[in-house]
């Protein structure tokens, strides 16, 4: 089989690639290694930044977001048992977020697909890349038994952190950056009403809490815990009870609750892949990069990622040029860099750390008091949090984005 | 002996209290353990920021500062051999900063004070507080060999993180943050012309330099060492090479050098003591708080402490109310708090810490490249360095400061 550009992954990366190349009259092939039930089946992120909302209304996917998302103009930052708001669209100029699950993103990414007439090869096996330093590289992988290869002009590797594509590029050229982190993450989902209109991040001595939401009846909660801690010692009764203690602003305070019908402890990491290309190998969203979610911009960074991937395919075939895919991975990194500052400062400013002394403690709150009270702290927290700007120009002129 | 508020120290923060009670007509004496020579001759902070030029102005003595200082509108950070400009002045709302050395703001404050025909009593030693909690409280001393004691309505301790003033308010009351660094500043006095026409931060992977300077002809430099490395470790060519190194942009990038009149290496230390009062005891400056140097903050805290001090001193005396005083404390730690959370971000942002991982590492250049080119990010450092309002009212409202 022969495409323009095979994209190994069919989560956010892989299908928005997929839609931006399919405007420019660019084939491409996906190949995705669970089936499409699992696909649109399993909750995951929810949090959609402008960068991204912009990105799907263009590739003409934002319909029903539009219409079944929830926009939120701000959040709440608490700690010290004081919730103050964040007012995101106030001070990202007239920017928002909305809370749109990424199982019914990846849902109507697929309808788009198929709208195009263009296939998804799902349950594919043993994907392996070729001659990805040829202007031919090669994708093999089994389908229902059978041996199969694309060969392509450029392979985009969509595949998440565990896929193959980062593994082909050459060890001696890459660089892994990898930071873990001992605290964990007890995220649950529960059938139950939202806990306040808009998101609650809390800083409390007993740990970060953070109320979230998918929809109206499926809440998503998140306690901070140690990363080696076990799920079994979290009974669904001790979980409600942390979370009200973390998130209380007042006696009487009640989160809405309802049946838990899943609970899992996460790891919390950061990780960046430098380079992001070798060849014709281009790597993209999880697969070259991954955050904590305390910024919650792992879905967001994917989309950018492959928003620039696809204008630099889409010049090399409008005019041969290869000048900007040869700068795809400086212009992501740049803003990679930065959305991974964005998630490690949030994740140090809301997680309780133990072993801080009393003057770092202290310096926590301050922190927070002027993030959450000065016009700069607020600019700062909202413009990332909305999103950053794709910086298509060099590092040296990131002075020119200062108004 | 008699007084209205007996002050203890004649550095910066008893002379400006001193100066601004006499501008409300309360009379004051000031206890100082040094020589007049010795206050007037040591040679330590050197940039006032825009809050304490305010205040210099305001008492009187800001003639010579405004004619023989040296006003700075911005300041450099450097890092990956690229300096950038903090335009202070434009992302402050006009503020500014002036290098005018501590020692030269000592003299005219010690002149002000005779000009308003008052004493400062110098070579005292023994000094000890008495009946802080009662409204007569004591200062006790020796001068020439004779025991002294001064009847004082109040006592203002301005003694230095090492005075007997803090330690006068009861251990169970007083609540002390410390927090050490492994860095120390390896700190010169030169007789040689500037480096820079402002400051210089720079960031580098052999440690963090900093290009200061007092006057045209003395300059003050600064190079990040091991807090427990010996000066004798550090010949005068080695301090040269070793700030040429860190703070090149070029080849053939040279700092004008001259005679080493002074070096030694300083820890880095942060230090809050909570509470700032107790009784009649009103403590200011390194009394109360120590910071690193990084965010020049030490001299300006001084200043901004006593304003408020002075404030509900005035008030006392001319209502009966102590509604002021009573909050002495809250407001000024309020400040404090936000000043050494400036001070340690500065520390951190600047220093180079060789057990941070790859990805922390990439993580610092991050955050000095948002920094110094977003606005939110310019707009914090510019706000910070040229020093933040006094926040009068309550810490919730704290948010009232957002325009």
């Amino acid at each position: 089989m022969r495409t323009q550009v095979g994209i190994i992954g069919a989560g956010p990366a892989g299908l928005i690639l997929a839609q931006l190349l399919h405007q420019q009259g660019i084939d491409s092939v996906i190949l995705e290694r669970k089936s499409r039930n699992n696909i649109e089946g399993t909750v995951k992120a929810g949090i959609l930044e402008q960068t991204t909302i912009d990105i799907l209304r263009e590739i003409g996917v934002g319909d029903r977001m539009n219409r079944e998302g929830h926009f939120h103009d701000g959040n709440y930052f608490q700690f010290n048992g004081e919730r103050r708001r964040i007012d995101l669209k106030k001070y990202s100029g007239g920017k928002q977020v909305v809370v749109y699950p990424q199982h019914e993103v990846i849902i109507d990414l697929v309808n788009a697909r198929y709208a195009n007439g263009k296939d998804i090869i799902f349950d594919v096996e043993d994907v392996t890349l070729h001659d990805i330093d040829t202007d031919k590289p090669k994708i093999k992988y089994r389908k229902n038994g059978m041996d199969e290869e694309l060969i392509c002009d450029f392979i985009a590797g969509c595949d998440g952190f565990h896929g193959p594509s980062r593994q082909a590029i050459p060890d001696n050229i890459r660089k892994e950056h990898l930071h873990m982190y001992k605290d964990g993450w007890l995220g649950i989902l529960s059938d139950s009403a939202p806990a306040a209109d808009e998101l609650v991040y809390a800083n409390h001595e007993r740990g970060f809490a953070l109320l979230s939401t998918r929809t109206p009846i499926l809440q998503r909660h998140y306690l901070q815990v140690d990363a080696n801690d076990d799920i079994a010692n979290w009974s669904d009764d001790r979980i409600w009870t942390e979370l009200n203690e973390r998130t209380k602003t007042h006696d009487g305070w009640q989160i809405p609750d309802g049946p838990i019908n899943s609970k899992g402890i996460i790891q919390m990491r950061s990780f960046i892949c430098e380079t992001m290309q070798y060849g014709r190998l281009f790597i993209a969203g999880d697969a070259a990069h991954t955050v904590p979610p305390t910024g919650a911009k792992g879905l967001n960074l994917a989309a950018t990622d492959v928003k620039v991937m696809a204008r630099g395919m889409a010049e090399f075939y409008q005019t041969g040029s290869n000048d900007l895919l040869d700068r795809y991975s400086e212009i992501c990194l740049r803003r990679v860099w930065k959305a991974e500052r964005f998630s490690s400062f949030m994740t140090k400013l809301l997680h309780t750390n133990p072993n801080l002394d009393s003057f770092e403690r202290g310096i926590q709150l301050a922190d927070l008091d002027y993030y959450t009270s000065y016009e700069a702290g607020l600019t700062m927290i909202a413009e990332n949090y909305v999103g950053l700007p794709i910086e298509w120009e060099k590092a040296g002129d990131t002075l020119r984005l200062v108004k």
